[in-house]
């Protein structure tokens, strides 16, 4: 089964590494681009023998405790099939 | 208009990242992970003058030549309204 966990900063969280590209693409000619906010992206393989009700239980415990700090960063969970 | 880019590493090519994600993951007891491999994602603000066409366009030319390095990696354009 894979599954795809989405990490972003909280919107009222500040994001310098976003910000900068922002000013780069502007830079570069691109002044349609508004904003830019960057997150992390993992794919996920979980072993074939996993029920889908486990998996979804066991990603969003990883995803909460692991991938993500849940003081500063929202995540979401996604499972592909 | 948000937008949404996705940039992941070619299957074809090693991610020792990922890898130790998934070591770290069984280490702790997540047997059932069997593969990770981590990807950017980029939640990208279009001014709203912009046609959802030429967004498209805009995003496309951004995610290949700022965001991602073809060489090694894949990439996703998503257009969320």
């Amino acid at each position: 089964m894979k599954a795809r966990v989405y990490v972003s900063i909280k919107p009222t969280v500040l994001d310098p590494q976003g910000q900068t590209i922002c000013s780069a693409l502007n830079g570069l000619g691109h002044k349609e681009i508004a904003s830019v906010r960057q997150g992390k992206y993992f794919e996920i393989g979980v072993s074939e023998e996993t029920s889908r009700d486990s998996a979804v239980k066991i990603l969003d415990e990883i995803a909460r405790d692991v991938l993500s700090n849940p003081v500063i960063e929202n995540y979401r969970v996604e499972i592909l099939d």
